[in-house]
């Protein structure tokens, strides 16, 4: 089954309103370039700073998921929502993806389940659980093309999450996420590298463009790898788009020649 | 705790004595520069062919694991014996690893657990189920170090099974492995650094050496890998040593500054 990935690697302001209208050309334009699961990145209508989660929070049906809902549905494309702060009615504050259908219709959600906590040296400290509250698990959606898994960022370091959607079926996981200057060069592409090679699934991530001026600098470099553990396509630290043509009947050939999934030995672990 | 690596990637031949031979005279060497773990590679005794493996078998105790044990005492090192054919008592051949402290006593054993059956097509297929029987888990040893992991090869193709020694406490994984021209190239190294990166261990791989006339081909590039996934040391195909001091206290360091064991959501997988 061949289908066209579109991602969207945008700059983010603090201007809410005009990080929808930049989304809604970039869509337009992958769209235009025949994409039919378009990605936008984490926090892609809030700029990623702890403190700026609560002010642009919003409820499930509020603006930011109703834009969402109203292209997917106009453009007749699946539109995995990168992230935007969610706000719960007894005020909790996730990092949600909502995921769409081509007819508009809400059909996953996924709440960033490991928040990211870190301090290195020198380098760079961030702590999302300041404001944030973790999501509890695994999110696969159903979609015309098979079952794809859907996570946020830091979710990622941990095999075991990328594991689980493998062995419920997931044929590619998509990942909107926004390294850093630190861990970016570091880890970003060998983390979607492993995790495609392990489970040998499609492994896509779409990041923020790189902005110097923001308190969080993104890594860039959205990627799609395949179930072999090549990168496929990537970009640069830019604001662009990335159009990748993928065929998920891949998964399955490279399970058979290398049958990783059926060596385990679960009794053990 | 810094302590110097040793590794022997050898060729290796039909002749038994020679191998021996050889592994000796190249630990002599490594000791001489320094080295107090030395790890030599999967079937460093025995052609790697699942039909050489019933013809090269000894029982534990018996010329080769007597032989390591003797080096280990004299030099006074901790011996990662690469691996070997082991016989057993019920006429089972198992791929194992027997690891020996400075006074010459065997202080693990590691039977490879997950046997390697691939077919890749026009490339290369391997059937050690032919002739050899599965290992029944995860070998750590103790040594005045620290926690050491040790597993065979395709083992370290299961997350879990790392996973599972860094919970258990290793601070760093040894791996005899042969990965072959097509596996070696896509996914020795990115397996190496990913395990390292995912578990914040030292992942050690040692290598046979490449020679092309022979029925599988390795890959060599024994490989040294620090807890924050970067290539410390690495040979290329040929036949030599390899030595790296390495720092054991760099993994409480790293673990320190991105928590990710203390981040698992061990509930949830």
């Amino acid at each position: 089954m061949k289908i066209t990935i579109g991602q969207i690697q945008m700059n983010v302001s603090q201007n809410k309103d005009e990080n929808l209208e930049k989304a809604r050309d970039m869509i337009q334009e992958v769209v235009k370039q025949g994409a039919k699961i378009i990605v936008l990145p984490e926090m892609f209508n809030c700029p990623y700073q702890a403190k700026n989660f609560p002010v642009y929070a919003e409820m499930q049906g509020e603006q930011t998921h109703q834009f969402l809902s109203n292209l997917a549905k106009e453009h007749e494309i699946y539109i995995v929502g990168g992230s935007i702060p969610e706000r719960t009615v007894d005020n909790q504050i996730y990092n949600t993806c909502y995921i769409f259908d081509p007819s508009g219709n809400q059909i996953g959600k996924h709440r960033k389940t490991h928040l990211f906590d870190i301090q290195i040296k020198g380098k760079i400290a961030f702590r999302e659980s300041d404001t944030l509250t973790p999501g509890e698990g695994v999110t696969i959606v159903d979609t015309i093309y098979g079952k794809i898994g859907v996570m946020i960022c830091y979710d990622i370091r941990f095999p075991e999450f990328s594991r689980k959607m493998a062995l419920m079926g997931a044929k590619a996981i998509i990942i909107p996420g926004a390294f850093n200057m630190t861990t970016g060069p570091a880890h970003w592409e060998l983390t979607f590298r492993a995790r495609a090679v392990d489970n040998q699934v499609f492994m896509i991530g779409t990041a923020p463009a790189r902005q110097y001026d923001m308190g969080y600098v993104s890594y860039g470099h959205s990627i799609v790898v395949s179930p072999w553990g090549e990168v496929i396509t990537c970009l640069d630290e830019n604001e662009g788009i990335l159009l990748t043509d993928v065929d998920l009947d891949l998964v399955e050939d490279v399970r058979e020649q290398l049958p990783l999934l059926k060596h385990r030995r679960e009794e053990l672990y």
